[in-house]
C-alpha cells in the first residue's frame, strides 16, 4: 500500500479513502463518458491520466478509458486492473500536489454517474437465511426453511436489460395480482400495491469461463472483480400470484438498481471475515476455508416525497450471508454453466438476526401488519409513490473506509 | 412475391424454397463470418451481394453484413430487413442467372454456421397446455395445473451465456441430486441421469423497448423479427431438486441449443393460424383477434451412437400453443420490462395432445415408466451420452416451404 498521505484533501469520513478507488464510469454534462476512480470529493479521471501517462501505452489506455462501460478494462484481468489501481494510489500519494491534477482531478459534484458496466447475465442469489426463513414464514407458513436450503446456494436467473445505474427513477409496476378476498383465483390487472425494496449486494465477474468447464470454489474469487450495492426492487403482490412454478418474473424484472461505483475485491481485503457455521457441512465442491464473507456495514433509508429527512429503516451487514461469493459462483458453475465479464450475481436480501436488520419492507413490515414511522409523520408497509430510497454500505473506519456510496432510486407513479 | 421460378435449381422438398430465405451466419473456412440466406443447396453471400451493390449503400451493408452476429442487421428494422429479402428474391427470380452468380452464391454444404444473434436476455416460457399439465401430473400430482397458468402465460428468465448454434455438443452437467430411495434429504453430487430435451421455438426481437413502457399486445408482432427452432437441454434430477422456490437454474443453463437460420416472422404470414379457444377469457392486455399462432409442424429424431439411422420420437406442431407470441411479449413487458434486439423468447416444450406429440423424454418416457425403442434395439428413459437429438421445423409444402432446418446437439459424457 502507498503512504496513507495524500496531497489532495480527503475528508475523514469520505466512502472512498485512498485504500479504496472503486471505479466507475461518468461525464460532465459533454455526454463524454470515461472511466474514473472515486478519491474523496473528487474523480480521478482514467482518460486523462492515461493522456498524461500516468498508466504507459498511452493510447491503449486511453481507448480502454473512453469507452461506454468497464467491460473492457475489466476484462484485461486483475495484473492489469491492479496495476492501474496502484499507480492511481502513488500519483495521489505523491510527496506534492503534481502539475497535472488540475487536468486529471474532477469535482465529484460536477458528475453524472452512469451505468459502470454492460451485464451480459445477471443472476440473484437467496443466501441470507435469516431471509429465506422470514420470507418462507409469510409465503409458506408450513414449510419456512425448504429442505434444498442448507445444501445449495438457491438462485434464479434475473434480467439484466433492466438494471439501471443509482439515481434512475422506477415507475411502479402494472401487472396481474389475486386481489384478496377477491373470487378465487380471478386476478385483476392493477398497479403494484406491495411495492418493495430488497437490500443486497452483488459481485461483478472479471473473467470468462468456458462452457463446460465449472470454476473450483477454491478459485472462484480469481473470476470476482469487484462489488456494488444492489436494490432488486419487488412487486410482491404481482410476486405471489406469478412465482410458482418457475419463480420469480414480472415481480422483479421491471427494475433493479445498482451503485455507480465497483469496489474491487483487493480493497476489502482487510476486511474479509468468516461467513456463519454451515450446518449440515456443504457438499465437497462448495467446502471453504478461511475467510470468505465481508464485513460491509449497510443502511436503508426512506425519503418521503418534499421532505429532506430521511427515515433510516434497516441496518444490516453481508457478513451475515450463510452462503459465500466463492460458493455461489462454484454452483453456478457447477454444471458447466459459463460466466461472462460483467456478470452480475446478487446476493439475495441481505437480513441480519434482528428485526431492525431486515433487508425488505416485506420482513421490516411483516407482510404489512406492523407499519413503519417515518420523519414526517407518515407511515409505511410498502413504498408510496414520491419515495426515494436510499442503500448505503462501507466496510472500515474514518480514514480509511472502503465505501460503496450509495444506490438510490425514486419511485414514479404507475402509467 | 416475386416470380416462382428461379434460374437457381432449387429442390423440391428444401426448407428453404423461395419463399424462405431465412437469415444466418457462416463462414467457409476461413473464420470470416459473413451473413447469408438460405436458398435450396445455396446461400446467397450477403456480404457479396452488398459488395456487388444489390441493395445499393454498398459500404454500408459490407459492414453490416460482415459483422460476427445479425443484430446490426435486425435492429435496421423491418423496412430495411424487408427490402433486401426482397432484393434477393428478386436477384434470385430474375429471368436467368445472373453473372454474379458464382460471386454470390456458396454451397451450403461448404460453409459452417456460426451463432446468428448475440443474445442479450433470454426468457423461456411455458405455453403448452399440455405440457404444463403433463408435467404437473409428475411434479405435482395433487395439483397438476395450476390456478394462475391458465390466467398468465407463465415464463422465466434462462441463461444467455450458454445458448450454442446447432451442432455444438452439450456435456452431461453434474450438479446435486437427491437419489430416489436415499436418507431424506440429503443430496449427492453426481452427473445427471435424467438428460432430457425440450421441443421448442423461439423468437428475436427485432426493436427494442423501452423501460417503463409495455408493448401492447396488437402492437407486439412488430417487435418480432423472425423465429428459430429452440432445445431447452434439462436435467431433470438436477432440476427437481433446486427448482422450488425460485425456478430452474442448474437443471437448464448448463446450455440450449439454437437453428443456424432465423426465418423472419413475415415468410410465415400464409402460415398462422388461430390458436387455441382460451377459457376463461384472458385479461384485456392479453386479448389478441385473429390468427396469433403459426402452424409449423415438428419431429424430434435420436440418433445414437454409431447409428446412421435416427429413430423418430416426436411428432409435434407450434399451433398447439395454448399462449401466442404476442402474448407472451405483452405480458412480458407488461410492468415496463424492456426488450432488446436478439433477445430469444421461447415458447417453452410444445407437447401436442396425443403421447407421441410430446416434447420431451420425460413426457415420452412419462417419467422413465415407458422406454422407447430406437433403432439400433436399445431403449430410452433419457438420453445417453453419445446420442445425437434433432429437432427438425417446417410450415408450408413442397415447392414452398418455409423450413427451419435443424438444430442438433450430441451429449457428451461428464467431465
Amino acid at each position: 500500500m502507498p503512504s496513507t498521505h495524500s496531497w489532495l484533501s480527503i475528508p475523514a469520513d469520505s466512502d472512498f479513502s485512498l485504500f479504496n478507488l472503486p471505479i466507475g464510469v461518468f461525464h460532465t454534462g459533454d455526454q463524454r463518458p470515461r472511466a474514473g476512480m472515486a478519491i474523496g470529493n473528487h474523480i480521478v479521471d482514467l482518460a486523462a491520466a492515461a493522456e498524461a501517462g500516468l498508466f504507459g501505452k498511452r493510447r491503449f489506455f486511453v481507448k480502454i478509458f473512453t469507452q461506454a462501460t468497464l467491460n473492457g478494462f475489466i476484462a484485461l484481468g486483475k495484473p492489469v486492473t491492479n496495476r492501474v489501481r496502484k499507480k492511481v494510489q502513488d500519483w495521489l500519494s505523491l510527496p506534492q500536489k503534481p502539475e497535472n491534477a488540475s487536468n486529471i482531478l474532477v469535482e465529484r459534484g460536477k458528475a453524472t454517474m452512469l451505468m459502470p458496466i454492460q451485464v451480459p447475465n445477471y443472476t440473484d442469489f437467496y443466501s441470507s437465511i435469516e431471509h429465506a426463513t422470514n420470507v418462507g414464514k409469510m409465503f409458506r407458513p408450513d414449510n419456512p426453511l425448504l429442505p434444498n436450503w442448507r445444501w445449495i446456494p438457491v438462485g434464479y436467473h434475473g434480467r439484466a436489460s433492466s438494471i439501471v445505474v443509482s439515481g434512475t427513477p422506477i415507475r411502479r409496476p402494472k401487472g396481474q395480482i389475486l386481489p384478496p378476498g377477491g373470487a378465487p383465483d380471478t386476478p385483476v390487472y392493477a398497479a403494484s400495491r406491495q411495492l418493495d425494496f430488497e437490500l443486497e449486494v452483488a459481485f461483478v465477474i472479471g473473467k470468462e469461463s468456458a462452457l463446460g468447464e465449472p470454476i473450483p470454489v477454491e478459485k472462484a474469487e480469481e473470476y470476482i472483480y469487484g462489488l456494488v450495492l444492489f436494490n432488486d426492487w419487488s412487486a410482491r403482490d404481482i410476486q405471489r400470484w406469478e412465482y410458482v412454478p418457475l419463480g420469480p418474473f414480472l415481480g422483479k424484472n421491471f427494475g433493479s438498481s445498482i451503485s455507480p461505483w465497483i469496489v474491487p475485491l483487493e480493497a476489502l481485503k482487510p476486511h474479509r471475515v468468516k461467513g456463519p457455521k454451515q450446518t449440515p457441512a456443504p457438499l465437497e465442491y462448495l467446502k471453504t476455508k478461511g475467510a470468505k464473507n465481508c464485513d460491509i456495514a449497510l443502511e436503508v433509508t426512506v425519503k418521503t416525497q418534499g421532505q429532506d429527512k430521511e427515515t433510516l429503516i434497516c441496518r444490516s451487514n453481508t457478513k451475515y450471508l450463510y452462503w459465500s461469493m466463492a460458493q455461489q459462483l462454484a454452483h453456478h458453475t457447477v454444471n458447466g454453466c459459463n460466466v461472462q465479464v460483467g456478470d452480475l450475481l446478487a446476493s439475495g436480501t441481505i437480513s441480519g438476526p434482528t428485526p431492525d436488520s431486515y433487508g425488505s419492507l416485506l420482513e421490516l413490515s411483516w407482510g404489512g401488519k406492523n407499519p413503519l414511522n417515518m420523519a414526517d409523520g407518515s407511515t409505511r408497509t410498502f413504498l408510496q409513490d414520491g419515495d426515494t430510497l436510499t442503500i448505503r454500505g462501507w466496510a472500515g473506519e474514518n480514514g480509511a473506509k472502503i465505501g460503496f456510496g450509495e444506490v438510490s432510486g425514486a419511485v414514479l407513479p404507475a402509467l
